[in-house]
């Protein structure tokens, strides 16, 4: 009678279950075993891995969260705002408005940095000219088709992206250097822009090599990227609480744009039944 | 020519700015002053509050973060499950679906237990008496409006909510057991269920109480919680990528569900024009 | 061993079926009684009441939908819009974005009104002297609360709604001006702003009025007006996607605000664990 | 000062302008000649390309908005109902909710189709000979990829679409049976599955043509389905409101999924700071 096949998977779930008397994540008493005992960063960790992190990966994966939580007026910050202005009373609604924007031109490079390296499946053991070797190959690729190379290159930060600069620095101190940064590192040796110049490698490329390094899962990337902001957009929206710009940047748009309707000749262009 | 009003007020803002080589938040240098040196919770803590919090601060408020991540098959999770199965490629918008739900009826208690309790405006010298007296009013002026009282009672955790048992320790030990939620450990007291069961204070309601007693804004409460099981929600699609129950939850649905169409008598009962 | 109740209602839909060869919507079949056959507003009333909307209803309802589809450059266009810029590829999210703003303060409205007329519940009968007296106590109540009438006044029509007139119009002509419509327009008659100005029953007051009328659940009220939006919305991304305007908002954002942070003292001010 | 470029693009719409007394839209006075003139589906029109539709053209998009509008408990609906159990004062919530599903595994087919028929560009004039051409070519760059053909194929509809037929017959009556739907119909003739069954047309794809045809932007025919969809779920959110099933839903995934933790070894395999 139903339209379905009959042998659709079973249904399971490795992530949280309650009992009367207790609640459990990923196999942990959450009450006794994380709640005071590790931080949200690492609870995250364990939420998307399966596994608590060791102590360096613990303060490593908090720093990734750390250097994506806030950029100023971003898109997101402002769609964010916007929103509110209107359902103030559902600032979930508004959070939301504001991690939509997480798509391929901001956050989503972070996803499409870790995807390239994963592709590239460097391993544990690759030497500096394997890794050179697979570095060649992708920026060779994305040459001939014509694509950007993912985790390069900033509008604001051409120089060095400090966020970069810190979060390897750090992946060094805790021996967590792994085989997909290191050919990040090499992918940014060998790009060039079109015209020639160097390009940086930026936050999100680093932080979606490190994760990759770390085992997070192709398909969480973008939801690390998402909770971090979504950090940053509760900023945004508890100010705008408090020193609303909704209205203004409404006002701004509404005076600054020019109104140029597409109907050419008036009403006798115009068909009806 | 513009129909708004002149004197909109000017946009400010305290979050975040960029400049060529650094990048602010609330003050703090990004890549020097926060990465590395503070983890998520307590960066989150200062995007919201415009300080760093303490350390015991800093560990109640990354309890709060962690008791409310993950609580199973939740209709949030649901929700994003579902979502991602029709559209795998925009991870931020099955996140946004599972947050859009942290409405009245779950994570919004958190706001509501907030707002109660603000409104009753308990000083940081009030006594037991004083609270008391607070915290009876609080449960006469529900009981007569025939309302529920935020942050009580929780239909699995009949007893005793762990996770609000293990928050009230922590606070204690840290010396940040505020007035806030001294008031609601007195609401719990006088509260009663119609059939006249007592109601133990629920993981929402504490947390609420704790936030306010941190001094988060009333309007960034939701956005706590909504933070928070954002992280419980990619662990959820990071499972949903690997080993989906999507199709499976509407095959049931499908399989389960029965068609009762309201058109009483057949064609003839169509009007058109 | 689950500690849900055992004795949740079945689940039971009208709405929509599929057969290996056929579709039903509210019991007609898709694509022999309703593709080409009535158009979409009339299909989108039989979703929300089960039944298909006379010549005069249709007409009317159509109305109510092309009334409220765009309103320019409005804060859901924006963030729609700014939503776009960052995730070009999943124009869904935008439309979700788009349409997260319509609450309290803009599109809510609608249902706001809905909500008070239903509470007063004027009867098919009623004369002119019960619908003001009616009309009298829903001015009153609110005047004492200090709450604003909904559907009353707009910031740019401050004379006279031109959409409110126009329906109001078509509603008499199809014979469908019924109690609740009837009831709105003496709340008009009575309501004044607090300087003592007349008010004018808007958009959002009149469309709520007429679907109260027309039989449409409280519960869908907000969401006819979320759709109709939602092809404005459409509309707004077709044209970004032509002509964008997101980044310009952007820089607009980002050269108007002042930047004030809010850490007094600089580094020392911060506390570590 | 500003870190932007200085020479961003002006911002320029078409779409909407509100004076004090009138509102205009694409250039038309909206409550003089869009209310009461026009119905909702072609004001839809308007918005996205510009230009009122012919008689014919409107009675074809309003089949393509009622062919959409719903499909039973899908993901979107189910989504969006467990959205509003958390969530039932915010509407527009669940309606995003549900909208954010419409991705690439069912409404995105919708674009796919229409990027893959203007990706081929047949012309006004193409005759039979010609599409045959371009579709084989069509048929066999999928193959070659391993590519599904989008908008053949329907896990429900094996034999023929009805909506997918209907639209064609209406296509064919008034005369709008443009290049693109015949080169798709060509598609069709050439494509088989794997397992050599021939691929009707379904509903998305059929959808897809018509709309490249009428001269929809590929960056709108997304936003099309997913307006008329919402006017869907708009019918499942009033249905739930009257007779919910979010919570026996929820109740079906936890007492159906089998939860098995990742974690291994206990305590012992945690590791803290």
């Amino acid at each position: 009678m139903t339209l379905f096949e009959a042998d659709l998977p079973p249904m399971t779930t490795s992530i949280g279950r309650s009992t009367a008397d207790g609640i459990w994540v990923q196999g942990y008493n959450l009450a006794d075993e994380l709640m005071g005992e590790v931080d949200f960063g690492s609870t995250f960790f364990l939420l998307v891995t399966g596994r608590l992190p060791t102590a360096g990966e613990g303060r490593l994966f908090n720093a990734v969260l750390v250097a994506l939580a806030d950029h100023g007026l971003t898109p997101s910050a402002l769609a964010a705002r916007l929103t509110y202005t209107g359902a103030p009373e559902a600032v979930q609604g508004a959070i939301a408005a504001g991690v939509l924007g997480a798509g391929s031109e901001f956050l989503g490079v972070f996803e499409n940095a870790g995807r390239m390296l994963r592709a590239a499946a460097p391993s544990e053991e690759a030497d500096d000219a394997e890794l050179d070797r697979l570095a060649r190959g992708i920026v060779d690729a994305h040459r001939s088709r014509g694509d950007r190379l993912p985790g390069l290159g900033h509008p604001f930060h051409k120089g060095v992206d400090p966020r970069a600069a810190r979060l390897c620095a750090m992946a060094e101190d805790h021996g967590l250097l792994g085989p997909h940064t290191r050919l990040m590192l090499r992918v940014q040796d060998h790009a060039t822009s079109p015209s020639g110049k160097s390009l940086p490698l930026n936050a999100g490329g680093m932080c979606g090599a490190l994760l990759c390094d770390l085992g997070i899962d192709t398909a969480a990337l973008r939801g690390v990227a998402v909770v971090s902001r979504a950090a940053g957009i509760v900023g945004h929206l508890a100010e705008e609480a408090r020193a609303p710009m909704g209205r203004t940047l409404w006002h701004l748009a509404e005076r600054e744009a020019h109104y140029r309707p597409r109907r050419a000749s008036g009403p006798a262009a115009r068909t009806k039944d």
